[in-house]
């Protein structure tokens, strides 16, 4: 496996498929950069998901958010794309990806989506 | 953008509009004057709304939370009036605004308002 | 207004009675007698309703809350009399009175009562 | 009343029959003996009740908790046991009693109990 | 009593069969080998049941997880076999397990399984 | 002894007189009058003493502390004043009374006395 | 006295003037502009101080932090200015104002000055 | 070893004698009676000290802790007691003992005792 | 001023040169890379120091961060180079950076620097 | 470098060697065995260094920590060793291992020793 950003997410078969239980990871060290002035934004991200066939790899994942690390990004926006991308990878029961954001101009955003929507 | 406060709530289209998500905002830095004594109040100020077509923009929200600052606002009366503004600016699915006011007399005092009401 | 204490609660006019919104009181400055020793009781009060026509008035319910100061009075009855007390002065939509007294005899109570009862 | 420990519970009238609320208890001193070894347990013991005719006593509570200081009492039994006599004394609405278990073995014990069973 | 490791899993009669009540263990003292890298992984360890005839017995629950200490164990694996380990032992009403695992790749990782499913 | 507020502090012999240690109260239970305003203040009291001949028995603190509860005190003052009684009934080696006062006016205060001056 | 802001700090007389001991003000409502952007900043103001013959009145220092509201202020000199003001005012034998500036630019300041330096 | 309470402190040589170190004890299960009232009292002791030839066993400290259980104890009187009996048995280069009382008649009391005095 | 990453510390005159007082930031916003791997690591970095006759610009603080943000450095390394580019570019009277890197390997590092060495 | 586990410390030339500076790790993965029972003991290591020619290299530390796993060894002798280790590799300027033991027996130890001795 690479050990260089990928926008690839690894994934393996679930080992217990037919048994609905949740993955939660945390993931503190997401950073991006800020598409209007091009400066360093920092987030902690948090993913929820209740997996089907497949399972998302712990390192692929941490490649993966390493990936925007050069990348312009809207909150709202990177928060629905590391959804869609992660979805797409595993075809999951459901998934809720959270999206904290550190203090700009006074105020802290937060951001949640999830697949399905209820 | 302008740099003065303003009541003017600038926003932009939702990049996700097909997926009923939720945006958070927490703003520490509020502050109004009692319509009783002209002295003033402070307050931490959180926001939660499910867009529609328009999100607020961060930057916006800051200078309309600044617009208060020499103004008098009943406790009660500034939280529902918040949650209009948002409403108009943005026509969102869902929002509720939670104002936490510092103690006075003893007392800490905390509104929430949420549209549409249930 | 006056600045002793009083059973009197003052009540203002709701400044957005079609929205059913919740108001939040802590009043960490409450003081009693119990009714068997006469001995000091100190409790931790918080208040949340949500208004119909009229709000409770915030130096009024400091006062109110000091005229218990050299009464006797027990955790369950107290919690349900403030309760009564609020609910006549504003006949809210809903309100709940949580009452949480300090220590005694290696025991923490805390008492929390509603209207209606659901 | 007596200052002895005592597996009687005294009660005196609700106060307020006519309104369901609920009376919650934190009590951190609670010991036993473990019935194998016979060697000391330490409890917190959580107590939520809506009371029906009759409250339980405060201090009564006290002298009860105190009567298992030299007894035998497994983790599961006497939490069901002080729920049962709880509920046989004072015939509530609705009980639970949570007993939190200092660690044993490197393994923390929580037992949660309900009356009447959902 | 054993105290070696063991998957043997003891138990003993429910003494309050008749009530649906709630047993809750913490269990810090996790540990298990990445199967892939051969080095350690460290994991707390909740576990949340409803028993019907059969109580897991504390030293034995502290014994079967110690016979992870040299086993190979992906974490989604590993708690799902913990989960059909005590309900193969005990076959409980309901139970939930949560493995909390230290970080990894700047990721913190808890997967929580359940039986039944819902 | 009463259980009525006094101004008088009962002691007892200290029981270990040629060791210098520390006894350390802290008391959440205290307050007081504005003695302009005539409005109740509330405050957390710390005292940290050596003993020397004599210690302050613990209920007749209590009750010392309990006779504040109906007169007019102004922060710095009445700190002083409950180290200069404890002082002056004790004896000891050194002291050191703390008064956290709850907020007024927006402002936290705490006064920190000692005895003997450093 | 006045209720509006004013750079005039009122004194009383020391009532224990003979003992040094400390008097802390804690007071997170202070709020003045940034000089170069005119943006408002927001700070919590600590002070620690030995009086000599006279001591800070409290609502008077709460006009005096009010009096920043509408000035423009960097954070080092903001911080020395009020240490001046208020040394001016009460010569007290000692003093620490602490000024902790909420976050800008990703990072939070904080500016402790003494009077006398050590 | 025996498993029941005994005032029998056993000890081990300690394994780098020719190095000042620290050794602290957490022991959050200690309770003893009142003797004025023989109710049950409870305390967190925390030990710390630098050993010499011997260290204190720690099984043997939890026995040696319980042997407290039915004895009645004032407060300063038994931590005094419990330092002299842990300098006894381990003749230290220093050692200080802390217990942490649970709160009586709304007051805390934390007692610290050390050896030798400074 | 620039709004791009730079190794230019910007300062500006003190303001009160004749008083040692502290100034404190503390950035959580640090990323580097890893020099061996390449892969991104995330600090937060403390700084304290006294100055003397210039102060650092809080946005060229943010800049000089920022620059290190695609650069490869060794945690003891880089935290002395941040200090030895503070010190360079203000002479402070005394200053000291802690960089608390997030946890690599299971462990989490903190490396702590001063000028002038004590 | 292995990646399995090993008594053996790798070092690296200290950058700044002319500079004290501290380095701090915080190691929460320690296991080993108790050498009485067999039974697993689990520990948060912390160690504080100022180094002199050498440093420690991070994953060296990890698989030097790891190689406890399967030893037995009592808590003040290897708290102790690791320390002798560690300053038998690096020769630092002052080093300071604490290794905090989870819960034996209800109670929690903790050692703390320095080389040198001060």
């Amino acid at each position: 496996m690479s050990t260089t950003p990928s926008k690839t997410l690894e994934t393996f078969a679930n080992p217990r498929p037919g048994r609905p239980y949740e993955i939660h990871f945390d993931c503190p060290e997401f950073t991006c950069l800020c598409p209007l002035t091009g400066q360093p934004d920092f987030a902690v991200i948090h993913i929820v998901y209740v997996p089907a066939e497949r399972c998302v790899e712990l390192k692929s994942l941490k490649l993966y958010l390493w990936s925007y690390r050069n990348e312009g990004a809207f909150h709202e926006a990177v928060t629905n794309q590391i959804l869609d991308d992660l979805v797409a990878a595993t075809a999951p029961q459901s998934m809720t990806v959270t999206a904290e954001f550190l203090v700009r101009g006074g105020i802290t955003t937060r951001v949640v989506a999830s697949h399905p929507t209820e």
